[in-house]
C-alpha cells in the first residue's frame, strides 16, 4: 500500500502542474499502466499522455530505464500495476515469466498483448493465450499489436484500423474505448483464439502480391528465354552473329511490353470469366470455384505489376537513341549510303512513317491510361471516388487501355504477320505469343457488351435468376467488375 | 413469439462460442437485422460482425440463401424484426413492396435505406421516401449508401465519409452512433427530403471534372485545327507536300503543350481575378460571380488535366528520336552535307546550342515543378501539408511553374518572332497564340505583388473594409489563392 | 432575457422545418455560438450544421454580415452568446479588444480559440493566452486552429488530427466531444501554455525538409563549381575551346545523378551508424547523440529529394539525343568518317556495346526501385503496409537501390579510372567522389550482415545488454532502420 500512495503523491503535482487551472470539480483523467520501457512502451505512453491520459510505467529497474515520456511515472510492476485496470504489456514474450510471479496483482485487470514475434511459428500457442494461461485471473486482450513504435511517435495513427481479440467482452470494450481515444479505428475479432492470427498480422509480407509476381517471374523467364533462342541463338547458329550484347537492352525491352501486355489482360480476364459462368449458371447466388475467387482478389496487384512492366519498358524505349549499338548501325548506315554512292535519292516511306508513328501514338496513349489507373488506385484517391467513378475508371478505361495496348502490339507486327521470315525456326515471334490471351479478353467483352447478352447479365447481377425458385427477391448491388 | 425465441435459442450458443470466457456481467453485444442476403447485406453482416454487433438476415429463403458471414443468424423476414430495433434494407428497390405488407412487424423500428438505383431519375420519388410512404410507422433512415460491398469487404472504411438523413433525430442518432463504431464518420444532411441528393451521390460520374476537361477538348480542337491548317494544309497547298504523316507526333507534340499551358494558367487567373475584384470592391465580404465561383472550384482538376497534357508532351518529345521520320531526316542531311561536297567546314553555332538547351532546361524544370503540384494534390500527401505550406507550393511554386513553362514557350520562339516566313498566310503560329493568356496572368500577378496593391489585398481579406460602415471586426483566415 | 427568447422564437421554425417528423421526445441538438461571420466562421458552421448541430452566429452586424450557411441564426455578440455553453471565437486576435467589454456575458463559458496569426512571434504572448486574459472568467480552449476554411467546406476533416490546449479539463472535454462529432481526431497537447506552439503548427513551413534540402543545395553548389572548373574552364584554359553552352545540359546532368546518389547513401548511413553505435555500447538503452536523431528523422525527406534529382537526371538522359549538340556531333562524327575516307571498316566494339548498356540497364533498375520507394513513402500507400513489409521496402529494396545506383556510377568509369587523361589538373572526375559516400555505406552494411554481428546486434534491439546490470528484460519491437 506504501508504494500505491508513494505513487499518487509522486504523480499529483506532475498533473497538476499540467493542468494549473483544472477546477477541482473536473474528473481526473484515468491512469493507465505499461509494463516494458522500451521503444514501443515510450512510444505507447507519449501518445496515451498526449490523448489526456495519465500513464505509469512498470520497470525492474525504475531508476534506471532511460528516458521516459515527460509527465510520465515510473515504478516497480507491482506498484504500477496497484492502481491501475488496464495494463499494456509491451514486453517480449521470451520475459514474460515474470508476470507468473506477480499473477496476484494482475487478478481481474485487463492485461493488453501488444507483444509480436521475429518470425511466424516459433511457438507452439499464441503470446496473448501464453500470457493468459500464466496469468489465469486477468482479462487478456491481445491487439493494437499491429502499430509500431515509429507510427506512434509520428502521430499517424488518424483512422488507422487495429484488431482486438479477447475472451472477455468487457475488457474488449475498454480497450476499444481508449483505442478509439487515441483516433484508432477497432475491429473486434473475436475470442482469444484470434491471436495466433493478430499476431501474424505485422508478419506478412505481401501476401495478396505473390500470386501475381509468381505469374510474372514465370512469364518473363520464359519469354526472355524463348526470345533469347529465336534472336540471339538463331542469329549466332545461322548466320554466325554474335549479337548476345542486345540481351540487356533489345531483348530485356521486349519481354517486358509482352509481360506487361499479358498481365494485364490476366487483370480482366477473371471479370469476364465470372461474367459468363453468371450467364451458364443463370443466377449470382452460386459461389465462384476458389481459383476464381482467388485470382479477382489480386486483379489490383496484377495490374499495378503490369504497371512497372509497362514503365521499364517505357524507359528502355527512351534510351533507345543513346545507346552506343543504335549510334552506331546509324552512323554505318550513313557510311554505307556514302559508299555505295547510290544514285537513287534517299527514299522517303510515307506508309512506314505512318505505321511507325502510329505504333508510338498508340504506345504512349496506352501508358498514360496505365499510369491514370494506377493513380487511381492509390488507396487515398481511390478512395475519394464514388462507387460509379471507381467502376468507370477501372471498367470501361481499363478495357480501353487494354485495347490501345493491344493495337500497340498489332501494329508493331502489322506487316510481319504473312513474312515467312518472321517464322525463324517455324517459331511465331514473342509479340505474336503476347497477342493471343488480351485478344481473347477483349473478344469475350465485345460479346459480353451485345445488348441482349448485357440485359441478362445486368438482371442477374440485380438478383434475377433463371429458375427463380420461391421468388426471393433481388439484392441491391452487383459486384463491380 | 415462438420466432423470436427460436432465435434467441439458436443464437445464443454461437454467440456464447465466440466469447467462452465472457463473464454473465458482461452486456450481450447489441442485435441488428439486415433484410437481403446479397452482396451488399454479406459484406455489412461481415462488418457488423467484426465490430462486435450480433447480426440476424431476414430472407423468404431462410434455409437456402447461399453463404453468410460465421456467427450470423437467417430466418423470414417477419422473425427477424421482431427482435431488433434497427433494420438495414440491403433490397433492390423493385422489391420493396413486400415491406408493406409486413408494415405490422416494423412499427417504431429504424430501417436504414442503403439502396442505389442503376441511374438518376428513373423513379419520381427518392427509394427512402418510397420506403417511408410504405411504412409510414417506421423511423426511415437514409444513408451509408455510398459503402459498397467491396470497401466493406475489404475493411477500406476507416475514416470514411458517410452521409445521413432523415425525419427522426433519434434514429439517426442511432444509426451515426453504429456507423461510428464501423470507423465511419458521419455527416447528418437533415431531413429526408435529401434522401434523392443521396442516392445520387454513387451516381455521381466526376462532376467537378466536366468543366475541365470540356475546356481541355476544346482548345484540343480548336489548335489541333488550327495547326493542321497551318502545317500540313500550308504544306500542301503551297509547296504540294505531303507531310500528313506529322499529324501522329509533330503536330500532337504542338497541341498537347498548348493546350498545357493554356490550362495551367487558367488554373490561375480566377485567383488572379478574384483579388482584383476585391480590391476593386473594397472589401471580401461580397461574394463573386457565379462564373467566378464554378471557376475556382475546379481549379485542381483543371491543374490535373494540364499535368496530364504535359506529361503527354514530354513522352512524345522522348520519343522524337526514334521515329522514323527524324531518323530519315538526320540521315538524309548528312548524305546531302556530303554529296554537296562542301568546302566549308561543319559549322557548331554556339548561340543555337544555348537557346536549344536552355529551351529544353526550361521545360524539365517546369515539368518537375509540374509534378510536384501534382503529387502535392493527391489527397494523403494534401492533408499532411500545413495550410502555409499547402498554400506555398499551390501559389508560390504554382506560380513559379507557370513561369518557368511560359518562358519555355518564349525561348522556343525566342527567334521567330520577327521572321515573315513564321506567319503562313498571315496567322500567327500557335505557340504565340498560347503565350498570351500565361503572360496576361503573370503581369496580372505581377501588379498583385506591388508592396502598396499587396499591402491593401491584405488587409481587406483580413476584413478590413475600404467604406467600413459601422466598424464590424474582421474575421480570421483570408481565402487561400 | 427578450434577447434569449427572442432567439428561441426565430430558431425553432428554422429547426422544425429541418426535422419535420420529429418526435417531441427526440432531445433537441446542442445549440453552439460562433463569433465571426468570415470565411472560417461560415465554413464551420456549416460544417457543425451538417454534423446535426444548431448554430447561431454572433456578428455586430447582424442585418448585413453577408451569407450565412442555411439554418443558423444571426443576432449580436450578447444574444447569440446568452443561450449556448460553447463559443468559437473565429475573429482576428486584432478585434479581441470589444470581448472584454462583455466579459461578464462570456462569463462560464468555453471560448475555442481558432486564430492563428500571418507571421510568428509578433505578439508577446499567445492569442488564446490573451483571450484568457481579457476574459478571465471563461475557460479558453486553444484549438481546431490547424483547419483551413477550404478543408471544412470540402469535408475534407475525417480522420484528420487536431490538436487542442487549455486549462480546464472539462472544457477541452466538451470541445473534443464537439471534434469527434464532426471525424476528427484529437490531441490534447495539456495546458493553455501550449498554445503558441499550436498556434505555430499552421505557420510551419516544411521544418523537417530544412535540412535535406540545405544538404542537397551545399552539394549541387559544391559539384556544380568543381565540374564547372574541371570541364568547361579546364577545357577553354587548356585547350581554348569554349564549350560554355554544355552548364546548362551535360553539366547538370552530371551533378543531379551525383547529389542524388549522395544524398540516398546519406539516407542509409546513419542506420548504419546507430547499428554500429549500439553494437560498440553493448545496449539499446543509451539515446544516440542529438545529430544522429536529427538526420534520422529526416531521411524520408533525404531520400525524396534524391528521388527528385534522380527524376531530373532521368528526363535530362531522354532528351540527350534531340539536343542540337549531340545532333551536330553526330553529324560531324559522319562527315569526317566520310571526309578522312577511311578504308578501315566502321568498328563494332562488343565490349563498349555491353558496358554502355549494362550502365543504362542498371541505371533504369535504380531508378524504377527509387520510384518504388517514393510511391511507398506516400501516406497513404505505407499506412497499409504492415510493419514488416515497410521495413522490407524502405531496408532491403532501399539498400538494393543504394546497391544499383552504386554499381550503375561504377561502370560508368568502368574504363576511365586508370587513365591519367581523366585527372585533369590532377582532380578526380565528379563520379568519383560521389562513389566514395555509397560505397562506405554499402561496406558497412555488409559487415553489419555478418552472421556473428547480426545475431549480437538482433539480440541487443530485443533488449539484450553486455553488461546486464539487473536482468531488466528487454523490451518488445526493435527501432526499425
Amino acid at each position: 500500500m506504501t508504494v500505491s500512495s508513494g505513487l499518487s503523491e509522486e504523480m499529483k503535482p506532475e498533473i497538476v502542474s499540467l493542468h494549473p487551472l483544472g477546477t477541482a470539480a473536473a474528473p481526473e483523467p484515468e491512469l493507465l499502466c505499461i509494463f516494458g520501457t522500451g521503444d514501443l512502451g515510450r512510444s505507447l505512453g507519449l501518445r496515451l499522455l498526449q490523448s489526456g491520459y495519465r500513464v505509469v510505467y512498470g520497470s525492474r529497474r525504475p531508476h534506471s530505464c532511460g528516458p521516459l515520456p515527460q509527465g510520465a511515472q515510473v515504478m516497480s510492476h507491482a506498484a504500477a500495476a496497484q492502481s491501475v485496470s488496464l495494463i499494456f504489456i509491451c514486453v517480449h514474450r521470451e520475459h514474460y515469466e515474470f508476470l507468473e510471479t506477480m499473477a496476484l496483482h494482475l487478478e481481474g485487470k485487463v492485461l493488453v498483448d501488444l507483444s509480436n514475434n521475429l518470425k511466424k511459428d516459433i511457438y507452439p500457442e499464441a503470446n496473448a493465450a501464453y500470457l493468459q494461461r500464466l496469468v489465469p485471473g486477468a482479462a487478456v486482450v491481445k491487439g493494437l499489436n499491429t502499430l509500431s513504435a515509429w507510427a506512434l511517435q509520428n502521430g499517424l495513427l488518424a483512422g488507422k484500423q487495429v484488431y482486438l481479440c479477447g475472451n472477455s467482452a468487457e475488457a474488449k470494450q475498454a480497450v476499444a474505448e481508449m483505442a478509439t481515444k487515441l483516433g484508432l479505428t477497432v475491429l473486434d475479432r473475436g475470442s482469444l483464439s484470434a491471436a495466433r492470427e493478430l499476431e501474424d498480422f505485422p508478419l506478412q509480407l505481401f501476401p495478396e502480391w505473390r500470386l501475381p509476381l509468381r505469374v510474372a517471374v514465370g512469364l518473363t523467364a520464359f519469354f526472355f528465354f524463348y526470345l533469347l533462342i529465336r534472336d540471339v541463338i538463331y542469329a549466332y547458329v545461322e548466320q554466325g552473329k554474335d549479337i548476345s550484347f542486345r540481351i540487356m537492352v533489345s531483348l530485356a525491352n521486349k519481354v517486358f511490353p509482352i509481360v506487361s501486355l499479358i498481365m494485364l489482360s490476366l487483370c480482366y480476364l477473371p471479370g469476364v470469366i465470372a461474367a459468363f459462368l453468371q450467364l451458364y449458371r443463370g443466377t449470382k447466388y452460386r459461389r465462384f470455384p476458389d481459383w476464381l475467387d482467388c485470382w479477382m482478389l489480386c486483379r489490383k496487384q496484377m495490374g499495378l505489376t503490369a504497371l512497372g512492366f509497362a514503365f521499364l519498358h517505357a524507359i528502355y524505349t527512351f534510351i533507345i537513341p543513346i545507346r552506343y549499338a543504335v549510334r552506331h548501325k546509324l552512323i554505318s548506315r550513313v557510311v554505307d549510303e556514302m559508299k555505295n554512292n547510290k544514285t537513287t535519292p534517299f527514299y522517303f516511306d510515307n506508309t512506314e512513317a505512318w505505321g511507325t508513328d502510329s505504333f508510338y501514338v498508340l504506345g504512349i496513349l496506352g501508358f498514360f491510361l496505365y499510369v491514370l489507373l494506377g493513380l487511381t488506385s492509390l488507396p487515398s484517391v481511390g478512395g475519394s471516388l464514388s462507387w460509379r467513378e471507381f467502376s468507370f475508371i477501372q471498367s470501361k478505361l481499363g478495357h480501353l487501355t487494354l485495347f490501345i495496348c493491344t493495337a500497340h502490339g498489332y501494329i508493331y507486327g502489322w506487316n510481319k504477320f504473312l513474312r515467312p521470315s518472321t517464322y525463324k525456326w517455324y517459331t511465331p515471334p514473342g509479340y505474336m505469343l503476347c497477342l493471343i490471351v488480351p485478344s481473347v479478353v477483349l473478344v469475350l467483352k465485345l460479346l459480353l457488351l451485345l445488348p441482349c447478352v448485357d440485359r441478362t447479365l445486368t438482371r442477374i447481377r440485380q438478383g434475377w435468376e433463371r429458375t427463380q425458385p420461391m421468388g426471393e427477391m433481388g439484392e441491391s448491388k452487383a459486384t463491380n467488375l
